[in-house]
């Protein structure tokens, strides 16, 4: 766009913590956008759920529910801010069939409908952009789509959960336990008060399964991916981990193999010197490996209402910029079979504290045709359960799955006995 | 661009390591640009300095010197990666007064003329990209000038040359002496015949100067800058950093301070927790801090000639997306008094090694109202001098200065007496 009298009007649905943030923005920063594009940014109207609450916007520009917005002929652009599924994707349906771009930031809505949005977004040829839905502030969309849209991207391992590794953080670094790590995010703001979507992971396969999509150009369904949470992680796991020179992490992968997409998620031992190892607290990372760029990492704060705002307004700025997205919407992608992913792995048994059992457990392994690296055992109280920890060279994960359940059905070892995955190692460096 | 039979003519001009990568890349990649934007990338002309040498692109596109590549009206957008400064100069200009884009890795170009060039571009209406001239692989100038455009960035902080940052970290890591790990530099490729520019720092300034200049919206001679490069650090310094918790970077500064743009390039003792102080080997790294975002990481290969044309490439897919880069080109700013900059510093004093040394330095410090943090001397043989290392609180540059000159006078210190900057901490999280 040229000429410094030309303006966009902008119409904001949902006003919580982001849409709040992304209106200061406009008030803020507006000007800048202004000044570098040649385009005055104007917020003319503002959807909310409920009327008659103070608001930090003219009330001028309030309406409730999203139709005016919509009827609304100065709104260029829609940006949805609301939250959830089912009313986003009426509202954004309808905004991309009325010829108005469309920004959000809802991860969800794009995980379980992005196909079918960019698509019609194609058709009616206007754009619809997502930046803030995956990693906040981080730009990670921008460079997928644009820096490496010339590069052949091999793999993508992040850390793109906030809450989660708040959480993890503490726990490795305050000995919390898990509860009480999470009480503590809560508190501070890093969890929700129904933090289950980031706890068990469905937030952070969700960011997974849509930059894959992005980088290797195949929408799959998340639901099908390997995807666990952080609940079982103890302190006691997370204490013998630093000992051993792992963090915990919540990680996230993507891959392509055989021609299919791999997402996984899931909490992971992460070797010290790993770069991801050093991102701490609420923060996110992302590492894309590519074929000329080679690998390079992208941190910083993966949520939060002023860097998601940020996002939505560099979204806008691309309008402003007249910069289309690359291409058309991805196809669809199968994918990959999880349990022939291969892991090095960190077993937990709980078993009983007598002789006999170190030649159980080892034996099973090798029954699996599983390789040993090292065991250790930890009790306090020679009556109580001790915890066997072993580290085992890298194995298929089908056959990780069947050792756990034969050595959990074995005599003397308890059934809580599980396994966690180690990172592969990596360095920016070397 | 719109519509599958779209095409584009590339002229590059210099074959050397990057233009040969762009060149591969193109032939390899070339086809994810024509799926993505629908618009096939054509090599239509490639100036080199002598023909008759074997090349790895067609002999028919082959022409001396870059005339006939301008000449050539199948050609849409010039490339150059012939390095030097003049003669680039004289290429871009008349490209971009023929109405051609141009696309240059050529960091000395963009440092010196930067300003007036991209002036010329907007006059003419095209475009004048250079994500290849800092840090490689690493998006950062689109990191600035996108996904911020809507921030008002605080700072940037980085290890922008990897020559520097490869040979420190072998210094670190392996305590080689600086002429063996530059050697190791350049049996491995890391390092120039004549490494000069990179050692002394020029390199580095150079690239914060265009960073400073895009993020805070002013042109500024680097030469003004506060600018040291890393010939003076010795094994035993970086040993006794190492000691004490820090290690040694080039670390580049930028940030704007009343009103006035900040440059300064330094050997500096980085705090171990530091995110800048993981980046190892031959890898860059950009922190920067913005009001909205926050605090984020850029990390990658800062040079090679794969990931350096992949940032061409880059430049090219933003050409082939029709985004036109932010605003107007910066005016110009004066640079902050580099004296009235502060830094907690690191002296290094050599030192008879005799009663009465300790007394001398420490008085002389009080004098100039410098308050110390601890104090270590090391010595191995009673008749050598000895080291005396003095960490102190934050001061003004100027009187780091004058004190280091009046303990050097002292008698009983040595002149080779000297001091380090060390780099405020900041972590990701926390």
């Amino acid at each position: 766009m040229d000429g410094m009298n030309e303006r966009i009007g902008i119409g904001l649905v949902g006003l919580g913590t982001v849409g709040g943030a992304f209106a200061r923005l406009i008030e803020e920063n507006g000007e800048l956008l202004h000044r570098r594009y040649g385009v005055r940014v104007e917020l003319v109207r503002v959807g909310v759920a409920r009327l008659g609450r103070p608001r930090q916007v003219a009330a001028a520009l309030l309406v409730q529910g999203y139709e005016k917005v919509l009827a609304d002929p100065r709104v260029d652009v829609v940006v949805e801010l609301m939250g959830g599924v089912k009313q986003p994707r009426e509202l954004i349906t309808a905004a991309l069939r009325a010829g108005k771009h469309v920004i959000t930031g809802n991860k969800a809505l794009i995980a379980e409908h992005g196909e079918e949005l960019l698509t019609l977004a194609h058709r009616h040829g206007v754009q619809f952009r997502f930046e803030a839905s995956v990693c906040g502030g981080i730009p990670v969309i921008k460079v997928i789509r644009e820096s490496l849209s010339a590069n052949r991207i091999r793999s993508l391992t992040g850390i793109v959960n906030g809450t989660t590794n708040y959480i993890l953080t503490r726990m490795t670094e305050s000995h919390a336990s898990f509860s009480d790590a999470l009480a503590e995010a809560q508190e501070r703001g890093f969890a929700e008060a129904d933090p289950t979507m980031d706890v068990d992971g469905t937030d952070a396969v969700q960011k997974m399964a849509i930059l894959c999509s992005l980088a290797f150009g195949g929408w799959c369904s998340y639901r099908d991916a390997l995807w666990q949470g952080i609940e079982g992680v103890t302190a006691k796991e997370v204490e013998f981990a630093a000992m051993s020179g792992f963090v915990f992490k919540l990680v996230a992968m993507g891959r392509v193999i055989d021609g299919m997409i791999s997402v996984a998620v899931f909490p992971a031992l992460v070797a010290a010197g790993h770069p991801l190892a050093a991102v701490r607290d609420e923060f996110n990372a992302v590492m894309i490996d590519s074929d000329f760029q080679g690998p390079s990492v992208l941190i910083g704060r993966g949520a939060g209402d002023r860097p998601s705002a940020s996002s939505v307004a560099a979204d806008l700025a691309d309008l402003l910029a007249g910069s289309a997205p690359a291409g058309p919407a991805p196809g669809r992608s199968e994918l990959y079979p999880s349990e022939q992913l291969t892991f090095r792995y960190f077993f937990h048994f709980v078993t009983e504290n007598r002789p006999g059992i170190w030649a159980q457990v080892t034996g099973l392994l090798a029954e699996h045709e599983i390789n040993i690296e090292s065991v250790h055992q930890k009790w306090e109280d020679p009556d109580q359960p001790s915890d066997l920890y072993v580290l085992v060279d890298p194995v298929a994960e089908h056959r990780a799955r069947a050792a756990l359940a034969a050595i959990s059905a074995a005599p003397g070892i308890f059934p809580e006995s599980h396994f966690y995955r180690i990172l592969p190692d990596q360095q920016v460096g070397a």
